[in-house]
């Protein structure tokens, strides 16, 4: 981002901060310096209230205690979105607000870490969500996204590289990786392109035909 | 276990310290205190050193420097297992290692936390022991366990519960639970059974038809 871009916009991604393990307070900072709109889900408010950030929504289904005339009070202006909803988790609704207000994309942060479930279910929520808000999942050793059918990105060499299908994934070709797909399948549990690298300095290439692939753009 | 139980045998689950984040060490040590063989996963070694604990086998594809010999003096006698093929991770290596040893259970600890790639095709990879080998994966927030096709457990009122297919998992039916399945589909990514609960003190029961199904206790 270039550093006269000082009007807060759409074209931004919004920030979710979700309830899973809090990442470097360095990355946070990072992420919130460009964000027109920060989201935080639940809980999460109590410990986002701690670190001195203005929030602008807080959603969540509140099933446990929390003063929300407290936070009313100490976030003045925030919108307080209410949803009681069991059938999706607060990810999802949060990621529906964004659509429904016109949020192009956004990135997650604290969505990953501590519970295995909540981990498993906000990462794999994202496929839900392919044609109608770009999603970015950031913790302190990965960066997960939903790779459209086609694509294409620079990576330095060695960069290391993991295709995760949610389910099964069909048709895959890739070109610049070390270890290359030709027309292959990738299935959960049984055949993942996980640890992968970028094979030299330059452009990496996916596609697929069928079904929702991830990529963890992950380090050490 | 009962406490008179002092002989180590292979009716104990093996342990394999994998490399994501460290547990509690109140939790490996609980682990450590049964386990008829601890099986260490490559550069991880360097992290359990630290801790005193006695290895029996260092399992890895060594692409990082390991001083083999320093190690096999420190943990004298010590199996050490090198396994270069790159199709298998380390841990799936390690699973292949206890079947062929013919032990019959293990659990894994550090196998999730840090990189989210890892964490993910640790915890998927279980679904190719099905037959083989009982593996329960086990965090400071979690224990995961793929699922029989007909499964019934004691749980105390509200115990979390949650169901993670890996892929797609059909036939699903539960009693015992908050939200009871009734012959139904779970999808990854695009209905999961995450978040679930036991409904009273008493049995749960969850048979399923066809696909993998992980379940995740897990606590905040």
């Amino acid at each position: 981002m270039s550093s006269h871009h000082i009007i807060r916009d759409k074209q931004e991604p919004a920030l979710i901060i979700a309830n899973g393990e809090s990442c470097d307070p360095d990355l946070l900072g990072q992420l919130l310096e460009w964000s027109p709109l920060i989201v935080v889900l639940d809980s999460a408010i109590y410990r986002v209230l701690g670190l001195g950030i203005k929030v602008d929504v807080l959603l969540g289904d509140f099933d446990k205690d929390i003063d929300l005339d407290l936070i009313r009070k100490e976030q003045y202006p925030i919108e307080i979105v209410h949803t009681p909803d069991q059938e999706n988790t607060d990810l999802e609704k949060a990621f529906d607000y964004l659509v429904e207000k016109g949020f192009p994309a956004v990135n997650v942060v604290w969505a990953t870490g501590r519970r295995a479930d909540h981990t498993f279910t906000n990462i794999t929520s994202v496929v839900k969500f392919r044609d109608k808000l770009k999603i970015v999942i950031v913790d302190d050793y990965s960066k997960i996204y939903l790779l459209p059918r086609s694509f294409e990105k620079w990576f330095a060499e060695s960069t290391p590289v993991s295709l995760i299908p949610v389910g099964v994934v069909s048709g895959i070709k890739t070109e610049g990786l070390k270890y290359n797909l030709h027309h292959e399948q990738l299935t959960l549990g049984y055949r993942t392109g996980s640890s992968n690298e970028a094979e030299k300095d330059g452009f990496v290439k996916i596609s697929h035909e069928e079904g929702d692939l991830l990529m963890m753009e992950c380090w050490d």
